[in-house]
């Protein structure tokens, strides 16, 4: 199929024609045949004025905490409100594992057969750049096939969190009851980027929740003074919040979506969300700028020959890391003649 | 002179011409002229084998905390034990106020003209990229001239505390004993840094500063446990520690140098120094190589011609970040041809 075709398809197929060619085009922008980013990239442009309505939404929390359960929970939720959810993923540990654990469909049984959601695993190939690239790309084919909310989440590997931050409107954070405990187990800055904590199983331990949400309620007031510069101007602000919830019985959920719904309401009434988005576009073209700049300085032929002697000696101390910088930067502006003694 | 007349003042001359020397060698350092940074780079790495015996301490602390204070206590108190100190700054902000705090040689009145230290302010031009990458040279020459210990500090402007950092062995942060609205002073990631916090001021309010030792010494806990890989493997490792001392007085200094001292010796015994100076060289040389391709990309005629375009397009939503950035690149690879139309 043409990008023309595949555009077709995403915008006004009927359902089976549309969930097909929504497919189709995610593959087409996972691929990495230069041919077929050619035609990625005409389709991503072709698109891009049928997507952006959508609500994104990200999701991450430690392995155990009950993502699978809390996604699925909210995505019926919102079906049986009219609308329609996309659930993409972000886990860079996938390409090493061999395949994604978020690729097992069985992981949101009711949901994942459902014709109103849309979910597809975490792309399986490079690095989170490359993975977190290929998932912004999903969003937009599912955001142009019009589903209402695209949920993307993480299982917090690496730097997987703020990938999913740069690319949603809302990150929310999913914690479990044991509040000390865990949140020595959140790493270091995920905390500052909740725009909303939700305490997860909290039908186990009702008391150990409230402790939690206390806590945790304390110390977005502590990280908010310093925090995301996007809680920190004036205006009417959005406040990050703790909600007590039980996906697995369905506790909760509805105040949830009220919560999100009350966010995205401050969000596009103080122009954050637009500004939000805005700010991510322009940062994810200097990510990738970055990342291109960086593979083509290491395949370098001049830089290649260079490197290996170079380190060495920087390791050793015989040369200083700043003159390598500049010897290795020199080497890469020089002509390259192929097949030259190297 | 030449580099190597600079190296011959700076390895063997007597006390006025060495300092000379030093002062000379820094200027060419901190040159942008393409012709010194040809005879800075043969000076560094002429210098090299001469470095590397002074043991590297970085200080940082919020302003009013007492820094200079506590250097020029700390400073003298060195020089009593025989040590000669070198003091050098990494202060961002002083190419926009346009001359460094650090630079007001009065801050420290005592140790600015003691024969036995040699006090630098911090390089005023360009990015925390550049400011640090000139202190970081001149203390190699500091090195080389066999000062026994070069100091560090920083004002804690941006990411300067991350910059220290990545080029001492240690690494110290100075708090006042008001911990609770302290902690909160502090950015984000920077307590994680540390080595050691110095509670100075300690004589003002003995059960403030107590209560803050407790308190610190509770959170470095916590965040030992997924804070700084520096101290997170196996092996006898230093533990982060609090100390109280009051600069002003000349309380603690002493004790503040025995824990420095215990600091280096476990460090040398499990070898985590040499790791983490190994560590720092490279780390540092792939940081001055990003810096040198983000430059070399926004300088480059087609990318100029190309950018404001291009960011007005992703701004607009009317051109997908990652394909911006992949015309942009594109864009860098074509040959240029000077004087042909933009």
């Amino acid at each position: 199929m043409t990008p023309a075709q595949l555009l077709e398809g995403i915008l006004q197929g009927e359902p089976a024609v549309q969930r097909r060619a929504v497919a189709k085009a995610i593959t087409l922008l996972e691929s990495t045949r230069a041919d077929h980013r050619l035609q990625a990239d005409a389709l991503l442009t072709a698109m891009l004025p049928h997507t952006g309505k959508a609500f994104r939404l990200g999701i991450s929390g430690v392995p155990g905490v009950g993502k699978s359960t809390f996604i699925e929970t909210l995505g019926l939720y919102l079906i049986s409100q009219g609308l329609r959810v996309a659930v993409l993923a972000i886990d860079p540990s996938s390409s090493v594992s061999g395949g994604s654990i978020l690729g097992d469909k069985t992981r949101m049984e009711h949901l994942s057969v459902h014709p109103q959601a849309y979910i597809r695993p975490s792309p399986s190939s490079g690095t989170l750049g490359g993975v977190a690239e290929k998932t912004r790309e999903a969003m937009l084919v599912c955001e142009a096939a019009g589903y209402d909310v695209v949920i993307v989440e993480t299982v917090g590997v690496g730097q997987s969190e703020t990938a999913v931050n740069g690319m949603t409107d809302m990150f929310v954070l999913l914690q479990l009851p044991n509040a000390g405990d865990d949140l020595q187990a959140i790493k270091k800055g995920v905390m500052e980027l909740a725009d909303l904590v939700v305490i997860n199983k909290a039908d186990i331990d009702k008391n150990a929740a409230t402790r939690a949400e206390a806590q945790i309620t304390s110390s977005l007031r502590l990280l908010g003074m310093h925090g995301n510069p996007d809680h920190a101007t004036h205006g009417a602000l959005w406040q990050p919040r703790v909600l007590q919830i039980s996906a697995l019985l369905g506790q909760g959920v509805e105040a949830f979506w009220q919560a999100v719904g009350k966010f995205r309401e401050m969000q596009t009434a103080n122009g954050r969300l637009a500004a939000r988005r805005e700010k991510q576009a322009l940062a994810w073209m200097w990510e990738r700028i970055d990342a291109g700049l960086k593979l083509a300085f290491r395949q370098h032929p001049q830089v290649q020959a260079l490197l290996p002697q170079t380190l060495a000696a920087v390791t050793e101390g015989r040369l200083p890391a700043s003159t390598a910088a500049r010897q290795l930067l020199a080497a890469q502006s020089q002509p390259s003649f192929p097949g030259a003694p190297q």
